[in-house]
């Protein structure tokens, strides 16, 4: 594809000779002729004079001192990520059921809908037009898959859960399986509470791998339009998650708390229950939130990030408690002495 | 349903009228006719004063402010769950081995027991009665599942696992995985250490999607009778977890620590290894179990909470640890100043 | 087998009967006639003088206390390993396709190979020989998997993986999933940066259950020869592994960093994305790793550990806050006191 097609395309200026072809992308690095990079992460600055891409896109700031064709935009990941699509697109679909999947009579596909091999439909599910529906997916009875999403291989929707469109579960994740609901009776026996809600997923969605979403107790799990959780999330039963908010690996989100939108969580984020957390709130990684959140804003768990600051100089002296409290006690000495004479 | 039937069939007093009949079960705050509700989380009392519901379970303190008609419980959310379980009783088996599924020859599959597409059972399997394998999920050679279990989609038994009655094991979890047994060796290069123990699950337990309970290195792993786990909890090889004990999710036991009979332990608890936990231990969410627990109780970590109240009383002078350093240093400035004078 | 012939394949000094025979593993206290047991950890050493194994391999120093015949070793642990998967293999391969898996017609399998039902084998993916496609795994389209490896039940291989030779992916780990690359636009919205890399995974690897090893945004996440990944780990794309580093479960390294050989990683250890940690680095468990490290050593999280025994010292220290900045309070009123005198 020439660059002048990439830069009408996506919006960026045009840096260098527009009949150039690239092919591919790669990494500053490793480029060679035909690739396109990018630099948006200032890390990598300084492989920018060595590279041999053939065009990197950047942003204007650092186009005076690339070496090499670019595309110069206000957002360089978000023009990377619209070029990189276009240039390494997803395999075609190839619609029909393998002879070895198991779609129940009762179950609906739309038209262009690929379901491979080993994969099983359950009764009346309903799946849109142009889905994939991967190798060993199950989707189970009563399940609703909106226009052009994909069940990657091995992922797993319990019963009712409803998927919109154009979104992605990755393998071995599991939709809608029971909530962690159990009342307890004499002798600490658990029963178990039936967890008679669905989940709901909305479009534009992508969900990672061995990520598990929990059916709620009545109501539905909600997960807003737009959301991107990674892999390994665990998601309790009843929450809420806004639009547009994105989850970072391993974390982990404790039943009925609602999440607003636009939030960006850290990897291995915990959310205690019942919680309720503002729209745009950022929290860094491996935070431990306690606490509802009712400001926008970073945060370190459910600390605003101003106050974390002032925790981390206090963090410091933090290293040197031993040493004051010896200082403590040599003063209370002198003290103790002034008072004696 | 009439309420005078729940009311005799789950032990409540009833407050209203006998012949009302209830056929789901509903939040507070959605029902609507027909609907059952509970009130056991205070956190909701308020939303009682306005519920549509046509009965709600609940406490004798709470019957006063009901503004329908109540079913009165010592145990109200214990009484919600038998009653939900009578309103929506899981869908019944369908028994017989679907076309695409695959049972070894040498397995015993017992009466009205269900094995869905894809479903793979290994030689020697003794399956019980009423038993439900899952699409896709697998069984491997010489395991024993007990009547009236479910094994769901995905699910993934290594051999020899065994698995009581009355059991559920979660989508994509898996069961006897061998333990991470390394052996360092010259180089720091690793020699596999043979995991020749199995996995014994007892009766009424319950296991979350993607969980995993490795088997055990000699001796088996074990999980006793009435044992929650929640989503994503890893249990290491030769792990003995008592009766009755609950574990939220993301939890992790490290090999050979054994916890004692109806012990909760908090959501993303981690134990370290060949640690020993009391009976009746209670642990706080998000805690590092780094050394046994001798003594029932609640914890944080392996501090008792009454400790934990006084490290918090400490955190909170953590926060005057900048200014009290500081202070520390004019008064040692004043000190010198006085023994100058 | 005879503690005569272990003694000579397994390099121990005989203390016993050279003709006694074992034919299974056992621990130390629940062995009986015809078991070998071993003792690496002193924790169980108080278990030998009762121990009724028919051998223990051992070091030298526990031999005189060993009351039955004894395999002396300079690392009993490794002995035990190499002897017990002498006593233990694992069950011969059946070679063939199962009749329920589907493996493409552009596929190819090498000798002695044993495909099990339900498993699906995507086009021109190249199996060695003497593979194991356990039940209901799946391998992508163009993988690579290299003689006498495994691919456990409902393992995932994405499309185009590679995987050595004598290495083992765990049952429903999920090897080549997308990476969690997202660029923000404006009013919040996620545009996907496709990932185009894939996974190399190196010879003599073993990779955990429920694992997610995520395929790179460009290049190849990497894995090295001999590493050991326990379960429920998420590694990040673009990450580096070196050679026979070992981690253990629920560890997370975030996208783009690199991890040197031989590197001893505690169960939930967390990294930071765009880390670099040296060679022969050992951390303890729990840890959050947010900087590089660039010497071998022990560390807590990214500080070395014996500037974490002063923190510990802190720690107590830490204890004792509130009651000294009491203290502190009234040194500076009786400081007060005297200025006013």
């Amino acid at each position: 594809m020439s660059l002048a097609m990439l830069a009408v395309r996506h919006g960026c200026e045009l840096h260098g000779d527009p009949d150039t072809i690239v092919d591919h992308v790669a990494t500053l690095a490793g480029a060679g002729p035909g690739a396109l990079a990018f630099l948006a992460n200032p890390r990598y600055r300084t492989q920018l004079a060595a590279t041999r891409a053939s065009c990197v896109v950047l942003d204007a700031e650092s186009a005076a001192a690339c070496p090499v064709a670019c595309l110069v935009s206000g957002n360089p990941y978000l023009s990377y990520a619209g070029i990189a699509a276009e240039l390494h697109p997803p395999p075609p679909l190839r619609p029909g059921v393998a002879a070895q999947a198991c779609v129940a009579d009762s179950a609906v596909l739309g038209a262009g809908t690929q379901v491979d091999a080993g994969a099983v439909v359950g009764e009346d599910a309903r799946i849109g037009a142009r889905v994939l529906i991967g190798a060993n997916a199950v989707v189970g009875a009563g399940c609703l898959v909106g226009d052009d999403s994909r069940i990657m291989p091995g992922a797993i929707l319990y019963d009712r859960v409803r998927i919109g469109r154009r979104s992605t579960i990755h393998a071995n994740a599991v939709i809608g399986a029971d909530g962690f609901g159990n009342a307890r009776g004499p002798g600490g026996v658990w029963t178990k509470v039936p967890q008679v809600g669905s989940v709901a997923i909305g479009d534009d969605v992508e969900i990672g791998a061995l990520t598990s979403v929990d059916r709620g107790a009545i109501d539905d799990t909600t997960i807003g339009n737009g959301v991107r959780l990674d892999n390994q999330i665990q998601i309790g039963h009843n929450v809420v998650i806004g639009e547009h908010t994105a989850m970072a690996a391993q974390a982990g989100v404790s039943g009925s708390t609602r999440i607003g939108a636009r939030c960006i969580i850290g990897g291995r984020t915990a959310f205690a229950g019942h919680l309720s957390i503002a729209d745009d709130v950022v929290i860094t990684g491996g935070a431990n939130v306690t606490h509802s959140i009712d400001k926008p804003g970073l945060y370190s768990g459910a600390i605003p990030a101003d106050e974390a600051r002032s925790w981390r100089k206090n963090a410091v002296r933090f290293g040197q408690l031993d040493a004051a409290i010896r200082r403590l006690q040599a003063l209370e000495a002198a003290q103790r002495g002034q008072d004696e004479s």
